[in-house]
């Protein structure tokens, strides 16, 4: 994975703990305080100092001798660094269980995602709206891909449809996928996949069970 | 999280990697393959073969000298690693969406977990069953849990609810709580929560997508 990553310091642990300390610094930031420590952070989210501290370093935040991070600084780089500073707008594919939870994600405005447009192909759902976005028939893919130039697409199509609907994706121009299809996607080595697997966190689960 | 893994040299990475592991050795399985190269899994993956293999091996996959690792052994040093050759009762509060997409997820009982029990609040959902699993009210939390012996919650409430159900669970003697709303929960030390975070991965992508 460290090949997308051109700062060789930071690991892709690091960038999956931003978005938690964002939420805390968001937090701290509404209750006017202006300087943190590592350690109250790490208390906060159960890891080591040294952690924090080294995580927080790697993005450049910027902290006061003896006195800790600052907090509107550390937002600041953290959302350029992530990039969540701009929306970028996305489209969702598959309106089941999982898409219609995706949807309702209000998280995802706050971190740099705006999700326009979603596809489905079941007759009850095309043409109305869930949680506000439109439900435009998968038929209609390329044309409105290319009609709002959108280069996001977010995968939550059973795994046995993932790699059709991905190849006419790819035909469309899209840059980046985010796959929650449990399959692994072929698609050409300039196409970002990040692909989201629920059993990885299930195995980080049983790992601490067993070794309890 | 270092903390939680009694064998060092195992990271929480190779653990989360170690389900697409199984996916594949199922399939090699399945096909009758008895022996396979590290350099083929790591196409198959998008990894760099050392990677594949320090995973397996610091698992303690059997291998044959310059033949590869083998199939069904290795299959079974994963399960067992894993602890999924034993299936696990679970239950889960909160059957919104994203309830229901977890409820409905058949990967789950190939994975040692087993959801026997569902909790929500609506009067439309108490009562009924969604993809096979009886849904209660939240109500009858602590005598379900301890009618059952449940030691395994997965949790799918909104934010604002979440500290006051685990409240409700840590009293039951609840081990371990699969935490999938965007807070961070306050346990006892013993208590085990493995925290899933849909920011994370979104994380991921932007940085891959700026580092473009």
């Amino acid at each position: 994975m460290s090949l997308f990553y051109p700062k060789k310091d930071i690991s892709v642990q690091t960038i999956r703990r931003l978005p938690q300390y964002l939420r805390i610094f968001y937090n701290l930031h509404g209750y006017g305080r202006e300087l943190v420590s590592s350690t109250t952070i790490a208390q906060e989210m159960h890891l080591l100092p040294i952690v924090v501290k080294k995580d927080l370093q790697a993005v450049g935040a910027p902290s006061k001798l003896r006195a800790g991070f600052k907090v509107a600084g550390t937002i600041a780089v953290i959302e350029k660094f992530l990039g969540w500073n701009n929306l970028n707008k996305a489209f969702l594919v598959g309106v089941g269980h999982l898409g219609a939870a995706l949807l309702g994600f209000a998280g995802f405005k706050n971190h740099g995602l705006e999700i326009v447009a979603a596809f489905d192909t079941a007759a009850d759902k095309v043409g109305k709206s869930v949680h506000g976005v439109p439900v435009y028939h998968t038929a209609q893919l390329s044309s409105i891909i290319a009609q709002e130039n959108l280069k996001i697409a977010i995968l939550a199509v059973p795994a046995g449809a993932a790699q059709g609907i991905t190849d006419t994706l790819l035909s469309a121009g899209i840059a980046a996928i985010w796959n929650f299809a449990p399959i692994h996607l072929q698609v050409p080595a300039h196409v970002i996949v990040q692909q989201e697997d629920i059993s990885a966190g299930l195995a980080e689960l049983c790992a601490k069970l067993k070794s309890k």
